[in-house]
């Protein structure tokens, strides 16, 4: 069943109408009159609706039930990925969404080949929104996630090392894994995943992330893309979280 | 440390000789006299090597080490890949590399768009053996793991049901997770993981699935791309392996 995101609508009325972008992707989607689906308010409310009338102009839904929504992870974990070249950002959020990421967060750190400008990252980080938000209605999220940009390595720690688990993913540790600390912290219910560029992390990065109360954990004995790397560990997480349960 | 597969080389002499691809590979690293590497025979045995000569013709090596070959997870698992469309194969055969797949088979069903003639096809099965070959390079795994195509999807339940874990990843399924599954089929050592195309698989594909004995799991209520669901159902089951812990 298709899904919208309609922050503006209000759920409890009898009747929704669509409009704007909304209605165009109705059109592509070819919906008809009697066809059901779900409007989210992306706030924690969903509805499934009945479409009484579509045109150019926009559609006419029938509420038939409000419920909580679904799709929402137990855990509410953010990724925080040293920003990539070229269209790596693009592949890392829309996985990310898909597996139940509350937010990504982009930020430099000091093997980061790309260096963009403050115009050039402000369009980029609009596009990723977007991209954000149509992953999130094709995998069926309750919420749109956030992306972001820090652009200081020390403020990024700061605020990962907040989470109930948080994590340094780093190609040069070999002893803990990510797994063991898991099972150090449970019960959780946030959690940071700090994973680099291309290039690593430098033991500089490594110690400050120490410093910070953050440790060095591994995924094993292969090396992960710096695009692979994000999604190997937020799956790992939602699957130690039971969240990739039915 | 940089690696390479040499499989007709023999690692037990003192001396090895890179050429062709592999020099010119060794040119582009700008690998100098002095510095080591790894050359794995591709079957099981690595060896450490010092660089003592480098130019165009080729590259010499003095073994310094033999070793068991490293990256190789304790789990032989295989992913069966509903054939998709575009370069989503790409995308599907190097990660599923990088996180341990010890081979892919890619087959037909009956909502695939891409129906490739034979031709297409061999030159696309040449191209993914490739890629799979650059990312066990890349990612330091012990083995080239293999791409093969099964045309019909008979055949392709009959090999898949032979394996230790064999799960069918569809969407409708509500229920039982593959993380229920692995838990009743431990300990395993071989896993198939069969998952569907952009449009996913039918009920009587399903139920064919599970009249081979090959149940269908869920990966959680979020709906996961074509290329995203192998990558997440491979991370859980080396998860669950204990082949991401360092």
């Amino acid at each position: 069943m298709p899904k919208f995101f309609a922050p503006d609508c209000d759920l409890r009325e009898a009747h929704i109408t669509l409009r704007g972008k909304h209605a165009e992707h109705l059109r592509v989607l070819r919906v008809r009159e009697g066809e059901e689906l779900i409007v989210s308010d992306g706030r924690g409310t969903e509805a499934r609706c009945a479409v009484e009338a579509a045109d150019k102009a926009g559609c006419l839904l029938r509420v038939l039930e409000l419920r909580p929504m679904t799709g929402e992870p137990t855990v509410s974990a953010v990724l925080y990925a040293a920003l990539p070249k070229g269209d790596k950002t693009e592949v890392i959020v829309q996985k990310a969404v898909e597996l139940g990421a509350e937010g990504i967060v982009f930020f430099q750190s000091s093997r980061c080949v790309a260096r963009p400008e403050e115009k050039a990252l402000r369009g980029k980080l609009e596009r990723l929104q977007k991209i954000a938000e149509g992953a999130a209605m094709q995998s069926g999220r309750g919420r749109i996630p956030w992306v972001r940009w820090i652009p200081r390595f020390p403020e990024m720690l700061g605020e990962a090392s907040r989470a109930g688990l948080a994590a340094f993913l780093w190609e040069e540790e070999t002893s803990l894994s990510l797994r063991a600390l898991m099972k150090s912290r449970q019960p959780f219910t946030s959690a940071a995943l700090i994973t680099g560029p291309e290039g690593g992390f430098s033991a500089e990065e490594a110690e400050a992330a120490k410093a910070a109360g953050i440790p060095a954990v591994t995924l094993g004995t292969r090396i992960l893309r710096c695009e692979t790397a994000p999604l190997c560990a937020l799956t790992a997480v939602m699957y130690e979280t039971g969240n990739l349960d039915g």
